[in-house]
């Protein structure tokens, strides 16, 4: 895929969040990397939706030196998404968006539990929250300080089989094989959270949904013997 | 009816579960039956809204046999579908969605109580929700077992007067003897389970309806000497 | 105002329920009334929304005998109508919906509570509720037994300083000088009826709005000296 | 600018508000000020939105005496505006709305605390809430008085870094250097309120974000060293 692809693909993506209601104003942000090429394409920090075409998508190498044709400074997140492509090798795109029930559960530094199918069928478990920052992982590389907290979080835990985090006292990030799955992950991790939120209210002490249940959703979608899709 | 139509009829009613909101993205299925034929028809399992055409609807008998002429494999959950119809003989159609309200109470494993009028327009009763299924249950024959749990908590329950179920753990469906009524109750379960919960937000107390009313306002929808509608 | 006008303003009032989002489905029903003519027009019973035209509402006297021209069988909800247009001289309109976090007021059979000044912007003091009805009241003459309970709870209070009330277990009704504004009390009422429910997630012991701000509110709108409308 | 500009900017800035979901039917209102002319520009009270055109804005000085060119009474609200022009010296715009989440804290009479980075992007600390008017304050000068109530409330609080207040039992104003900013942040308050809410939900003792993270992600906005936009 060429870069300009790769722009169109990222600049669509930023698009969804907003027509998906998962940000207002200019919030969040996409990313997606080419692993061949070396190169990863992010929303550029700060510009108004209306204001972006997909030529203004900022691009750098994996250790985030800005490509000379660049027309902006990338996302101030850069550094969050940089990590993530490099631990988590099969992450092809990355999703950040302060999604209203989402961000409560970061808010509330709790991990998401499974309280139904409908969170099994695409997360396989519990959805980690990262440990708050100390003050001077604060005060120096703060970004990609995130970012490696977060690949601390998946310690154990197969970041393609949970593709997305609760950052402490921030929010969301997901990712995918694609923007178009680490977009669709962030629409799915709110809709849990919400669901999550509204069983707690119905009964403060619901069970968590049984492991055996846990299992058989996420391996009849995704599992060596998976029968949910036409050709898995 | 042909075939053609009950396959339009079933893609309609797919489509109804996105517009209404009570799904996102692949998520919910819609069937119908035709009696006197003996054939099924059914939503293909895991392929995107977007791409679905009538014909794509999925066709298989009474038991599950695949008509020939398909394109796609039926549902995953076509077997929950197919028990309902074997043991629910006036149920036309069923839709099953994860709407985010019926979602909260199946995971929190409670009926839905009778809190207010607007539930006795429509369900006569709390709306039950299923046990959950043994381990044993959920590694063998899953899907007909979730059809036999919803059977199971049907006794003593006119299936015609409480067109819906909650399966625990996992979801509403609902049914009717049309597509179209199987999806109004899907929609009128959310907004029931919706006022349940901000009912019980407003006092955890509440007392439930008075059996009285709840008589009185399903029975002059329904009953013998109903007069809710121009021509009952 | 001829009939037909009066029948094209209650068939525009039912649409702007559906459209403020107000019901769904066939639920609620708007009614207004010609008190010189002593005629009232009311939605038909029971029957989808796109179906309906203007001249397909319903017409009857102020004791509920139908015109001769009618199409179709008023509202079953008519005998509360009626009741609150006897007894509450100056209402010109009705309008019935079961909108969300208005009905979860009723179901708790909980009075709103004045929490702030945009309650007191237009309803003057707590919105009442009814008491429920007893099993003879609900064996016998039911709906009119509705208005009755409804005139009931206003003792003491000015219908045109309360332009709605909740009934128990069942959802809210409210009026005006117009059919319009009966539906923007009813869109008030699920608005205020909301931020209630918010005030008291924040916090339950949330204190009820001073006297003292109830009626600098209520009063500069629609006291004797009041001042927040242009020719006031 | 001209005041026909000012008066067009005002005017969007209204209609933005309904655009946003900010408020229903003629709730809230936006001014401007054009601090070299000495004018202020502000939406007429008491009129429906459909009906109103630029022009209609109302134009007084910083003592609120109308323009002779006035159509209509400025809002019941000006002597609000204009305490808070008068004594915040960078603002250029407010904006009052009723939006539910920012209401219900307003309405709980307590602060919105700072649970996560969302916030601390754009309000640099807890939202104060002002204290209620005494019984004599409602009796005289009303509006004038809330005003007052807001300026106390920001003792030791820079209004730039903290552009919006909750008044007690009321609802929120805010502002900026331009309409547009003084709406955004209508629009961000009352998506931080309900974030804030939603926090509490999850758990009722979620702990504040660490005062090291309200400070980093305010101050790479708008801090000294900022590099959150392209050119600060």
């Amino acid at each position: 895929m060429s870069i300009n692809d790769l722009k169109k693909k990222v600049y669509d993506g930023n698009m969804a969040l907003v027509k998906y209601g998962l940000v207002i104003l200019t919030w969040g942000n996409v990313s997606a990397i080419d692993r061949e090429k070396g190169v990863v394409v992010i929303k550029p920090r700060g510009i108004d939706y209306e204001l972006l075409a997909p030529d203004d998508m900022s691009v750098t190498d994996l250790d985030g030196s800005p490509d000379s044709n660049n027309r902006y400074l990338p996302s101030v997140d850069l550094d969050i998404h940089l990590e993530i492509y490099r631990n988590f090798k099969d992450v092809q795109a990355i999703a950040h968006t302060h999604s209203a029930y989402a961000t409560a559960w970061a808010q509330a530094c709790e991990p998401i539990p499974v309280y139904g199918t409908t969170h099994a069928d695409h997360f396989y478990g519990a959805v980690p929250c990262t440990r708050h920052l100390k003050p001077e992982e604060i005060a120096e590389g703060y970004e990609l300080n995130i970012g490696k907290v977060i690949v601390e979080a998946f310690k154990g835990i197969n970041p393609m089989q949970m593709c997305g985090v609760l950052t402490a006292g921030h929010g969301p990030f997901t990712w995918g094989d694609s923007v178009k799955s680490s977009i669709e992950h962030s629409l799915i991790l709110d809709e849990l959270a919400k669901m999550a939120l509204l069983t707690r209210t119905v009964n403060p002490n619901s069970a968590l949904l049984p492991k055996e249940m846990l299992d058989k959703h996420y391996l009849r979608k995704y599992g060596e013997n998976a029968y949910f899709y036409q050709d898995k």
